[in-house]
């Protein structure tokens, strides 16, 4: 079943949008139970509503503690992904689907990581990829998804248009596999709510890096859903990190307006980059119902964060260096117990860390 | 315990090389039990002879099945490691050892992956690092070892060269972690072998990428310590695999005769390019007792490889695509079990994929 955070209608068939108020929609699954078994993201399918079919291992990410802090601030791994970056949580459950429906191609839009992601899992389920980017996606993610194989489609506008070319291009009898789009997407990335919890319990705080706003919206879903089985009797606050220059989801949580599309945005954390947020609606529900919060910090603060990370021993892209970024913009009580979700390797932007 | 294979002398106290014969020693440990508990390296702690105390989550990488491909032919992804590679085995356990014995550098020869690795150990451990490398090493590799703020010595000789440097500086009171040198690190390397038995069983053939031996010594001691311990009743056969101008291992397997340093050695798999492997001998003596065998692939093969490898899923730099391009070299029955080992990410050389 699929239903409107927005206006709570209820849609019986699979679609991408609220036939009544064109939004995103989530899904919703009456048989779920809590019955972890396995490893990796399909160790939860019991709380997935598709079937495994296309999986490389993805998930069971490493949950370390951060160096000569107080023990209480963790760094949730994610460049440790096949692909290097938590996409490929939603990827083998969005590929999966399309390969257990019959289709022969997906398209997707993304600003790297996603694109990645999606041309391996097609690659390693044998149907092809068609991946739409903007033009300023660092080198090795194009060298990456040239590995796999991806059609790729390079265009001169910003990630919206480009969603746009994606969404056209899916009509025309493709599988859309896109974040924020396709709900199944969400149901993979819950996964890292789900080992969040494994590893940690429920934190106070969780601090992840924002785009589309997909990833938080999934994690808090994560909890969500456990307290509904009775698993867990809380929920951790969810915090969206995003660039000053792009940062459409905390300044509509800061104002209580709707949501604004950013207009000209320039940083390094090109993973994200986007505009139009099209899971910014539930990522703010979530911040809210939590009573998490949102937090701007800038280019500036994401190097330095970045070269911290390091030289802790964690080489993260600038857009994973938010999370940490973000820890100096936050009041928290000293005993707090926060996880920084670190999205995705340093290896897919390399360059990012001689900049000054 | 320290003991030198090819002498059989017993040493009581840490060292690197054999008083007698001065051969590289491994590591017997009595009080070896087979007890897996946890996961990642460390759940074989009780197989390990060195306390944990700096770990990032290593090990416990995917194995995956060939798409398209008889069901028996597998790869282990040994680039889904916090820094992309198998080398992270190693070097929790010689860090945690460099930590636990008080020292405050750790210095290091390597071809780029294994500098990357103990340089973030090193960071998270809270130590100084000192890596000497040669000056082909993939630009990728020098800015990671830069975020992890490694010492970084590029030198103009080779790969032999820069190990003779790592010892002068070791012997100036640093901890010596180089694989070649340090009895442990092949410890924590012996851990893709344990968890290739927990994924798979007992494979016919395990293929594994060769530079310094020290992987295939190490899988191969994995697989001898259970069968002393009754865990396993078969030994897996061991292959390396070798560039075809950089093979002085897989050279001296077949010719029976003392291993001879590559001349001039020039191949794209830069991380196997190891003119004198300080582990041959006991790789040799692995590939002798399990029925095992050597191949060399060319540059022309390895390329194909990578991209036969990328439109699987799975993108893989050079040197871990020999692993696939040793396939077509060998005579196997259909039936046989098989184990790639890929031994770092695509990521860590990524224009590589754009070689003809």
């Amino acid at each position: 079943m699929f239903y409107c955070p927005r206006c709570n209608e209820v849609h019986r068939g699979f679609r991408y949008k609220c036939d009544r108020c064109d939004s995103i929609l989530l899904v919703d699954y009456e048989d779920r139970s809590w019955d972890p078994n396995g490893e990796g993201v399909w160790r939860y399918q019991s709380m997935i509503p598709v079937r495994r079919s296309v999986s490389m291992g993805e998930g069971s990410t490493p949950m370390v503690r951060r160096r000569d802090v107080r023990d209480s601030v963790y760094m949730k791994l994610e460049g440790d992904n096949p692909t290097g970056s938590f996409k490929d949580r939603g990827s083998t459950v969005v590929i999966s689907d399309a390969v257990n429906r019959g289709y022969g191609t997906a398209t997707v839009a993304s600003t790297g990581n996603m694109g990645a992601s999606i041309a391996a899992y097609c690659a390693y389920g044998n149907i092809a990829s068609k991946v739409f980017i903007p033009k300023d996606v660092p080198e090795e993610k194009i060298l990456q998804m040239r590995a796999y194989d991806a059609g790729l489609v390079r265009t001169s506008g910003s990630f919206s248009d480009v969603v746009d070319r994606s969404i056209e291009e899916a009509d025309r009898g493709t599988y859309l596999a896109s974040t924020g789009l396709n709900p199944y997407f969400i149901e993979g990335l819950k996964t890292t709510g789900f080992e969040i919890f494994e590893q940690v319990g429920v934190p106070d705080w969780i601090v992840v890096p924002t785009g589309t706003g997909g990833h938080l919206t999934a994690i808090h879903k994560a909890f969500v859903e456990l307290k509904e089985l009775g698993v867990v009797h809380q929920l951790p606050r969810m915090v969206a990190v995003q660039a000053k220059t792009c940062s459409p989801i905390v300044n509509a949580w800061s104002t209580g307006d709707e949501i604004v599309p950013s207009e000209n945005p320039e940083t390094i954390a090109s993973a994200i980059k986007v505009k139009v947020p099209f899971n910014g609606y539930t990522a703010i529900q979530a911040m809210r119902s939590s009573g998490g919060m949102g937090v701007i910090v800038d280019d500036h603060q994401i190097l330095q964060s970045m070269k911290d990370l390091g030289q802790e021993g964690v080489f993260a892209e600038p857009s994973s260096a938010t999370a940490l970024a973000a820890l100096t913009e936050m009041d928290v009580d000293r005993d707090d117990r926060l996880v920084l979700v670190i999205t995705g390797s340093g290896l897919k932007d390399p360059e990012a860390i001689q900049l000054e």
